[in-house]
């Protein structure tokens, strides 16, 4: 049993733009030699978060509704009035939704439903490069 | 230190029914013979989520309003324009509610509170047959 | 490869209280001696939660206003009506944010982000003597 920490990259253009990560995940998988164990996915960022979702447009955009419902962009936020950048939703979103998550392996396949991705939704109000950390525990 | 993957099956109702599967995560790790570690607990699909809360029928009833409130399944949901499978709100609120738990438990004994259950909620719009995966990381 | 639990005590004020916790979870590691691995947080209570944000006084009152708004206190709640103990919002906000948040680490350090705290949300309506569960597993 040990652990292999790695680091992705992806351009996102901000305002809760989902990226699909799963081929990334796998890859690492694979990459790790691990038969089981966990990945835990972890953004760095106090402005994005992670969940799953069944990748197409429609669900996507109804998740974005969601969060445009309940955490408007055009609102006064304490944040903005503090710091003038703008993203006050975006911390909040991101609080809500969560940074973290983890998913099992076995077999060496991630054991994800067949209409399931990862995906990283990128809360900001602008465009960001981003780095998000893979780790693995397994054997 | 090691891995046990195992997975359990459930029959739900759909509509947000919320199952209480702590003693089926207890008797894994029973069986798995780890004093410590964690248990993932892991739904492959993206219609249902996993949480916690104090089992009883009254904070089970605040919390389906609240999912009736923030995403109401009568409403347009781009989802089912193109799918027409009527469930585009149980996409919607899985992802919120997240796919995975982490529990972790020591002694033998998991680590949750007196008043804490671990719950499966199936967002989905119809009966279900479901399988959950359960995987142990510990020694 | 091997597992460490500690446990840590909090007093909050309740209210949707932040605190962070960040700084307990980084003395954790160090204790540990580990180099890499993650760190399981977890409350053992129904209505508490755990996530990350950048700890400042706006951002932690925009978050709290999107509690009051989408779960507010002062409404009716079925769990209230049954054991008058008046917190049906608090675990209702509780089940929604969840009671574990999982967080890699690598060299010795949390891979948390610069701007990004662990918080500990305490959604009781009273003050609490609070304790957490620090689970490392890691080499």
């Amino acid at each position: 049993m040990t652990v292999i920490t790695k680091t992705i990259h992806l351009n996102t253009r901000g305002s809760a733009d989902m990226v699909d990560i799963t081929d990334q995940v796998v890859a690492a998988i694979l990459e790790s030699n691990f038969q089981s164990g966990i990945v835990t996915i972890f953004t760095p960022s106090s402005t994005s978060g992670l969940t799953t979702i069944e990748y197409e447009a429609g669900a996507l955009s109804d998740l974005k509704r969601l969060f445009d419902e309940i955490v408007p962009q055009n609102k006064v936020y304490a944040h903005n009035e503090a710091w003038h950048d703008g993203n006050g939703h975006s911390h909040v979103r991101a609080a809500l939704l969560g940074p973290a998550l983890t998913v099992p392996f076995s077999e060496r396949r991630l054991l994800l439903g067949t209409w399931q991705q990862i995906i990283f939704v990128d809360f900001d109000n602008r465009s960001r490069r981003r780095e998000l950390i893979l780790q693995m525990i397994g054997e």
